[in-house]
């Protein structure tokens, strides 16, 4: 006979990517974790891509004042209501490791699962083409405030991946935009003439798609949602961005 | 007065991910993708994922026998009749390289895009869980047949990215198991205590999640469609494969 574990009892958890910001991008395994959670949490944009708020959930908002706060007030109340939880998350959660990092130790006694989404890092590889096997993927959202360690640390890997013939998918934070990153890659020795491609709001009706070298994008300033692609002339995988 | 453009006359392309092999991860984009097109192609694994075959589309069928000459033939077919093609892709078309690079030479008098799909990459890190962006996706699937060359490069990137304190997610292929990538990495002179996690049959009705060390793994047996994840201790995020 089975008996049942304390696993079982514990409340549930779902960190649920909704795709890049369209209904078009969002799973129907995204929609029934939702259907099956009895709180949804998240940022007004989150909840963008459902089209509407769900029916007969308790809806929190995450804003700027309150994001780290709520999500820890909310963990100890649903766990005293045994309430299961869908934290929504624009894209795939599995692309920003800080806020997973978070979310892991907010709710450690919860049973938690991810539910991957399709990212703006695939839409804006699958515009260029390079496959996800040729190149590293960085992000800057979040970008911790740590007096710039993970920042040097990711500039470091960046400099390291392009001289081993990886192309760079870099996903743009408020506090870094491709214009940075293109200056820092010139000034640590990458040919100016390198290819790149930045898309802007990925997924979204207002996408654009520019290609440009490394030197030209220190000009260029776009939205905090764009992701740059640094293509290297040395992957196996022969990239077309400047062939249209 | 807009007068249109050669791009404009071309016939269409879409080679779509159709996720890692039930309905549940097919997206909306997906689907409008292959309701727009003519002609769908792809093995008949690629058509599982949408439950039943599309109505009123010429379907095309890849075989072992025929896979590479059919959509050879399917584009010069397609070109004169001007017929708009769906390629169908079980996971993410992102992920593989070499079957990538193939049909942007075949479809280069076509207007192509590419349409992401959740793949079974996505899902095992969701799992252990790690960050992709600190992880090195590799991909055995497919894996040519050119002496050896290209599996030398990957098992040369798997050392360098370990050392650099990435994770590995290897995509499983029919000529290399996570046994083989296993030793490899032992002979190389990797802790073989160090913590994998192998998701068998991603995202399908008999997953399987196996977390064992890398001295354990050279003696297990896991079907082709399996995803390897090799844990680096030494990666800024916490991964937990080993505290379940």
């Amino acid at each position: 006979m089975y008996c049942g574990s304390s696993t079982l009892s514990k409340p549930k958890v779902s960190i649920i990517g909704v795709g890049p910001g369209s209904s078009d991008w969002v799973s129907p395994a995204s929609l029934t974790a939702i259907e099956q959670s009895d709180w949804i949490i998240g940022w007004e944009l989150d909840f963008k891509p459902l089209g509407k708020l769900p029916d007969g959930k308790r809806i929190i908002f995450q804003t700027c004042a309150d994001y780290k706060q709520i999500i820890e007030k909310t963990a100890l109340e649903a766990f005293s209501a045994h309430a299961s939880i869908a934290i929504l998350k624009t894209g795939d959660p599995l692309i920003a490791p800080a806020g997973l990092e978070d979310l892991k130790r907010i709710f450690n006694k919860f049973d938690m699962r991810i539910i991957p989404g399709i990212s703006t890092i695939q839409l804006t590889a699958a515009k260029v083409p390079v496959s996800l096997s040729d190149c590293q993927i960085f992000t800057y959202h979040p970008l911790p405030h740590d007096g710039g360690r993970d920042l040097r640390l990711k500039r470091k890997r960046m400099v390291f991946a392009l001289e081993r013939g990886f192309n760079l998918l870099v996903l743009t934070g408020v506090r870094q935009s491709p214009k940075q990153t293109a200056s820092f890659l010139i000034h640590a020795g990458i040919d100016n003439r390198t290819p790149c491609l930045v898309c802007q709001n990925p997924g979204q009706l207002q996408e654009t798609i520019t290609r440009c070298s490394l030197e030209k994008l220190t000009n260029l300033n776009f939205d905090w949602q764009s992701v740059l692609v640094v293509i290297n002339g040395k992957s196996p995988f022969k990239a077309s961005a400047c062939n249209p």
